[in-house]
């Protein structure tokens, strides 16, 4: 696909693997601020999309009417590490619609976050849909289809009313047509639309600055941007790039990964959209690209630069504890 | 670095991500009879090679003089699953030399085969050295200090006699010169040599066939590989690429995985020695394309074409057991 090399993984003094990728940066406006590789093919955003998807909450009604929190919302935009505070939060999301894991639609897996995987077993417990990462969208999706009166069985199919609701969002937000020929199946079941990543970048400055948004909706962006800001721990979990960096920045950066190395993000004071695809699916090397590109656009002052060397330069250690390597930053992806 | 697509990653109808590579396939004479992609550059072998390593059993003396058996063989060729067989038949081989877990180097992880993770979880165990995948090899390398009567402390290190050894059988098969520059620390500690695909291939060509080898080389070389071909189980473990097509070829293919997307086999009735190297160090990946490079040089007959037939497309299931989406070797890599 011609994609620059934008992540070198060295061993030693050497380049072991290298990643290539695709990243646009968009205004509000629609004006191209910086476009590497191929910005028009269109790629599965995956999860990246889910704070865009959970904008069903309010167009739908829901987060009113069941009065959902902060930590409910951010869970909501969330692909989280299955560790118990996420699972007690999806639980709690279930209960507001009178339901429970039953109604969950998006399979059963263990924690990612190993330690909580471990404790499960440990208590003798086993994989559940609570642990799935997903569990707060699909929460949320459940909390959707009764505030808009519908039967949620079956609400992770493409015909069902929430995520007809959800592909129109999208279409409004990304300007993308979204074809029949543009839909696969995500890891959870729910429906996933390829986009170009220029339409994505642009769908995040609209959904981080609340421009060319509807009132309404530009009010729910925000309020969704608040509590990811607020509970970064419930959108990925310990030690997690999206937990972290929201951590640090605050409301400052939103930041949403997805799988087969995509990325998303917003930087609202700069009014920008940020979409990443590193072409062969690394989490690692998308990872990598976000932290540059964050360092780029952020003005960053004294306290930042600890964790923006972390993020653009993760070490590699061995089972004993050593370095034994490091990715970095390619020259292509200017940082 | 402009290498080929080889292996494109399909969900639904659309092509969501691609892996580039390269792949070397050479006699035991030298002479190329494939070469995909920059098969010149110094890439890390890690694991691949760990049956060139493992001649350092019979070199030293230890496979008789332990009298290790042909389990053991394998376990020392292998980067295992850590399931209960593959702690056993490490645990035995320490015994050998009078030793037990304390002496292993390579550090603790969790067993790889997550039934057996959540197995020793549930029992109240802890990660071990004898769960790290490469437990097998190190073993060996401790038996092998042994046998050669020398301190066993810090085998792992480049100036250790076993290493010394290790890198001069290396050097010798591969014809590579092994500067320090080319060095660097693997993930169980032990140093691991950058070499050009073309010539790990040779390697793998005079390993498969003997020819080049001195005769006692040769006959080391026939047992590690007749071990390997009646011990697939140790190699690997459950379900795993090395595993499944060793247990269904036997003798015909020798074939080790390695970590960051490498690859190695022998085909020893055809004399060919295969490399194979995917740039973003992806193996899934690496998977497809040795597996392609299988179907393409054994003469295959009716019973073979299922299991190619699944390694050359796997098929990628979400959550819920759906097939969303399947793997598929690219056009370059000639299949």
């Amino acid at each position: 696909m011609g994609n620059p090399v934008l992540v070198e993984v060295m061993r030693g003094a050497l380049v072991e693997s290298t990643h290539q990728g695709s990243v646009a940066v968009i205004d509000a406006e629609g004006r191209s601020v910086l476009a590497l590789g191929d910005v028009a093919r269109p790629v599965f955003p995956r999860s990246a999309v889910k704070a865009l998807q959970a904008l069903v909450l309010f167009e739908a009604g829901a987060a009113d009417r069941y009065g959902l929190t902060q930590e409910e919302l951010a869970l909501a935009c969330a692909s989280h590490g299955g560790e118990p505070g996420h699972v007690a939060t999806a639980t709690r999301m279930l209960e507001r619609a009178g339901l429970d894991a039953g109604a969950l639609e998006c399979g059963a897996h263990w924690p990612i976050h190993q330690p909580s995987a471990q404790a499960l077993a440990r208590g003798g417990g086993a994989a559940s849909a609570l642990h799935n990462n997903c569990s707060g969208k699909h929460a949320g999706f459940v909390c959707a289809a009764c505030a808009m009166g519908v039967d949620h069985h079956g609400y992770v199919r493409p015909e069902h009313p929430v995520q007809r609701a959800v592909k129109a969002t999208i279409e409004s937000l990304t300007g993308a047509g979204l074809a029949e020929d543009r839909c696969a199946v995500d890891g959870c079941s729910v429906p996933t639309w390829a986009i170009p990543l220029a339409d994505l970048a642009l769908a995040f400055a609209r959904f981080g600055t609340g421009r060319a948004l509807a009132p309404e909706r530009a009010k729910a962006a925000a309020r969704l941007r608040a509590a990811c800001a607020a509970h970064p721990y419930l959108v990925a979990g310990t030690g997690r790039f999206c937990t972290v960096v929201m951590e640090h920045f605050g409301a400052r950066v939103f930041v949403k990964t997805g799988a087969e190395g995509v990325f998303c993000a917003a930087l609202p004071e700069q009014g920008l959209g940020i979409a990443i695809k590193c072409d062969d699916g690394a989490t690692r090397a998308a990872e990598v690209m976000m932290a540059a590109m964050t360092a780029r656009y952020l003005p960053l002052g004294a306290a930042d630069g600890g964790l923006i060397e972390r993020l653009l330069g993760p070490v590699l250690r061995n089972w004993n504890g050593r370095e034994v390597g490091r990715l970095q930053p390619a020259a292509a992806l200017g940082y």
